[in-house]
C-alpha cells in the first residue's frame, strides 16, 4: 500500500471520494493511503452516506486533515472493517485517550463530548474507499468539536505517521490471509 | 451477532476451529463469538497457520481464555481485518496499555517483552472464522509471555465485556454497509 | 428484512428502483421489502431491463401495488433467483390459480392470457434490488391485464401477507446458509 | 442447464451430494439436475445439517426420488435461493395443494400433516448443490409422511417433468441477470 | 459466448463500452464478442482507462478493426486475463510474428517499434467488457503504427477468425473450471 | 508474484497441488510460481480433474519440468484464464512453433500430433492453484509425445524465463485492474 502526503492545500467537498483519486491526482497506482490538508464542506449532491444526507446534516471543517484510502478487488465489508482499523490506529497514535465510537473519535471531559473526526467508507465496481478527516482547528464545524491542534498534535507529522502504520497494517493483513490452511 | 460464554472448561487443540463449532456445542446458529476457558496444544495436524506449521511452532499454554468467531458469507479479508479489530478491542479494555503488533498482543517493559496472546483466522466453503487465545496464567508457555492474571484481569468478566463489544462493532460495520450510495 | 407498507400514494416512473430507497424514504435500514399504491408508467431513461427498453416497451397501468426489495452484500444471481421466489410466493397467496412464467403472473382463461404484473431485478455496487407491480385495476395498461380487482384480492392486505411471507422465507434462506458443512 | 434420469436405482446415503456427482456417474458436465430412484439413509457421517446432526435425525425413507442439483460459480446464498424455489415448482406440479414451509413439503389434512420431502443445500469451492428427496412409499420414514404414491403421481413422469420446469427457470434467471443496466 | 460481426460502419468514440452493447445494439442476449470497423477517436470523457486519462492520450485511429467483448457475473480480474488471452490469440493469427507486450501488440523491426493496437477492460455492477481495437489503415494514428493492411490481413475475415477462436477458448475456459474436484 | 526454481529433483504425483505448496516447502508467501525437476505419475486419488479420473487416464512421464503457480483471492475463472495464458507464453517462448489446444502444447508433424505438456487448474477457500508439466524426456509417456530435449531445449533455463514472464505477466493484470473507470 503507498502512502503520499499532499503538500498542496486540498478543500475537500465530497467528490475526492471517487476511484482512482491517487492516480488521477498523484499518479500513485494501486492501493494507496493518501493524506492533504484543507476545509470540509460536503454537499448534498456528494454525500453518500444516507445517514447523513436524510437529515441534510452538515459534514464541515475550516480545517481538516483528510485522508482518502482506495483499495482494489475488495468488497464494502472489508473496507468498512479497515476504516474502523484506521480510525483505531489513530486513537492510538494520539496523545491523549479519546474514545471511539464506530467511526467516530470523540474527547470526553467534564464539559462534555468533542467529536475529533468524520469518516465514511463506500465501493464502486472496481474499488473501495475510505475518507477520514480530522479537525485541525475547531472553526467552522457545525456541531462541539475538538481537533489535532488542541490535542497538541502537528497535522503533516500525524498523518505520515497513520498512513505508515495503516500501511503495514494493511500490508500485514493481506499476508495473513496468504499463509493458511482452509477450514474444513 | 450472538454471544455466549461456556462455563464448562474445554482444551483448545486446534479442532475447534471448525465451521459451525458454536452451533454444534452450544446450538448457537448463525454468526456468534463464544467463548470458554482451557489448555491450549495445537497439534501439527490442526495447525493450520502455515507460518507456524514450518517451524513446528508450539502453541501452547496451561490456562487459556479462548474465542472463538464464527462469519458467514463473508471472505478471509474481512475475517483477518475484524481479527485485527477484534484484539484492537480487546487491548482498548485490557486496564494496562499494551502493545498491538498484528493478531498479537505484548506486554513490553525493562525486563522484555511478553506476549499475551495466539490468533489466527481462515476460512471455509461456509464460513470464516477466528480463534483468539489469551493467557489466563503463564504456566506452560514456550515463550516469555503475560496472562490476564498478572493485568488483575477476571477472565469471564473480560470475555463477555469483549464479546459485547465486539459483537456491537460487528453488528455496526454490517449496518455501515447497508447505508452508502455506490461510488461512481 | 424489514417489511413496511406506505399508506402514501406514489407514482412509479422507475426512479425508486434506486439503493437505499428505504432508508432515504421511510428510514427503514437494512435489508427491506416495502409496498406502495401508485400509477405506473416507466420512462425510457428509468428503464434497466434492456429487452423492453430496445422494444421500447410500455410499462404502464393506472394505479398498482408496488413493491421495493432491497438486499444488501448479495449479487444479482441470488436477487433474481428471490424475485422468482417472490412471484411464486404471491403466486401461492391469491385465491385463483395463477400461471408463474419468470417473473409474471397471468391468468390463463378461455379468452386469453391476462397478465397481472411486471417485474424486474438489478444490482449496484452496493445493494440488490427488485421491483414487483400487481395491477390494483386494469386501467391503463397497454396489454390485456387482469387486476388484484378481478381477483377479489384488497391490495393492501395482500402487500402486507406477501412482504411477511417473503421477509421470513427471506430469513429462512440467509438461515439456512448458516447452519451446514461446506462439501468436499 | 442438463436434465437426466438415471433408470439404475441408487441407494442415497449422502455421500452423492458430493462435487461433480453428475459427471463421475454420468459424464454430465456442467451446471444439472440429475434424477434416481433408491432408499434413503443418510448416516451421520455424511449429514451435511447441522441441525440434523445435533439432534442425530433419521433421514430415512425405504424409496425415495431423489434429485441432484449442480451448479458452478454460484455462492450458497444463490443455491439456497434456487432450492426453494425447486420445492415451490415441485409443489406447484402435484395434483394436490401441499403446504410448502421453506424447503419441506407437507400435506395437511384433518388426520395431521404428513411431510413428503427432504432437502439440503451446500457449496464447495467449485460448485453449490441441492439434494431433494421425494418419498415414492411410505415405508421406513422416521416420521408421519406422505409419498407419491399416496399423491397418485408416477415418480419417473414427475421427475423429468420437476427437471424441465427447473432447468427452463434456470435458463431463464441466468438470462435474466444478463440484460439489465447496472443501478447508481 | 455468442459472435457476430456487423457490417454497418460504426466510429468507435468510447461510448460502446458499456453494458449490454450487444443487446442494445444487436439484441445478442449473454456472453458475446461483437466486431465492427470504424473509426476510433476517444473522448476525454469516454476515457475509462486512467494511465491514458493522466496524459490527455490520443487514442485515434481513421479505420479500426473493433472487439466488444462482454460476459456476465465475472470480475475484473477474469477480465483482464482474458484480454490478454484475447490478444494473445490475436498474435498467433497474424500472419506475421508481432510482439505482444501486455494487451499491445508491435511489429518491431529495423525501423522502429509499430503499434498495431489498443485495448482496455473494465467492469460495472453487471458485466466486464474488453475493447479491443486494431488498425486497419495507419491514417489518423498519433503514434507509429502499423496495420492490418500491412499485414496482408483482410480485416473481416481476421474478425471472424479471432472471434470463433475466442469463442471457443471462453467455453473451454467455462467448461474447465466444472470438472475439477476442489483442493483441501 | 514470486517466482523459484528448485534445484531439487521432486516427483510429481498430484499432491504437491495443495494450498501453500510453495511456503511449506519453500517459505515463499503469497502469489507464486515455482518450478522443479521429476517425474509425473499422478495417483487417482490425489486426480484433481474428473475428466482424467473417469477414464482413470496415465498422467505419466519419467522426467518433466513442473510448475505450481498458487494466486490467493482469486477465483477459478480467473486462474484457468491465467493457465491459458501460462500456456500461451510458453508457446511463445519454444524455438518451434507449437499448437496450443486449451491447456495443452501439441507439436504436430507429419508423423502425427506429440504431446508436449498436461495441466490442470483447481481452487480451494484459500487460493487458486495451476499445474503445468512438460517432458524433458519422452520416456514413460502413455500417449505419443514430444520433450523439451527434442525441442533443443534446456529444462532449467526454460523454467527461468517463462516463469519470470508470467510473473510480469501477472503483475501487469493486476496493475490494469487497477487504474480503470467503473462503467456504467
Amino acid at each position: 500500500m503507498k502512502t503520499f502526503f499532499s503538500d498542496k492545500k486540498l478543500d475537500y467537498d465530497g467528490s475526492a471520494l471517487c476511484p482512482l483519486f491517487a492516480y488521477l491526482n498523484h499518479k500513485i497506482h494501486g492501493d494507496s493511503i493518501v493524506s492533504f490538508i484543507g476545509s470540509c464542506d460536503v454537499s448534498l449532491e456528494n454525500m453518500i452516506d444516507a445517514e447523513d444526507f436524510v437529515v441534510s446534516a452538515k459534514i464541515k471543517s475550516d480545517l481538516m486533515l483528510h485522508f482518502i484510502v482506495e483499495i482494489f478487488g475488495q468488497n464494502l465489508m472489508t473496507a468498512v472493517s479497515l476504516q474502523r482499523l484506521l480510525v483505531s490506529i489513530a486513537q492510538n497514535i494520539l496523545p491523549q485517550k479519546l474514545r471511539r465510537d464506530g467511526d467516530d473519535l470523540y474527547l470526553d471531559n467534564t464539559k462534555g463530548s468533542f467529536k475529533l473526526s468524520v469518516s465514511i467508507a463506500s465501493v464502486s465496481a472496481v474499488s473501495a474507499m475510505i475518507h477520514l478527516g480530522l479537525n485541525v482547528k475547531n472553526d467552522g464545524t457545525p456541531v462541539p468539536t475538538c481537533s489535532l491542534q488542541d490535542l497538541g498534535v502537528d497535522a503533516k507529522t500525524f498523518a505520515i505517521e497513520l498512513m505508515n502504520k495503516f500501511s503495514e497494517e494493511y500490508v500485514s493483513i493481506v499476508g495473513a490471509t496468504q499463509k493458511v490452511h482452509p477450514l474444513n
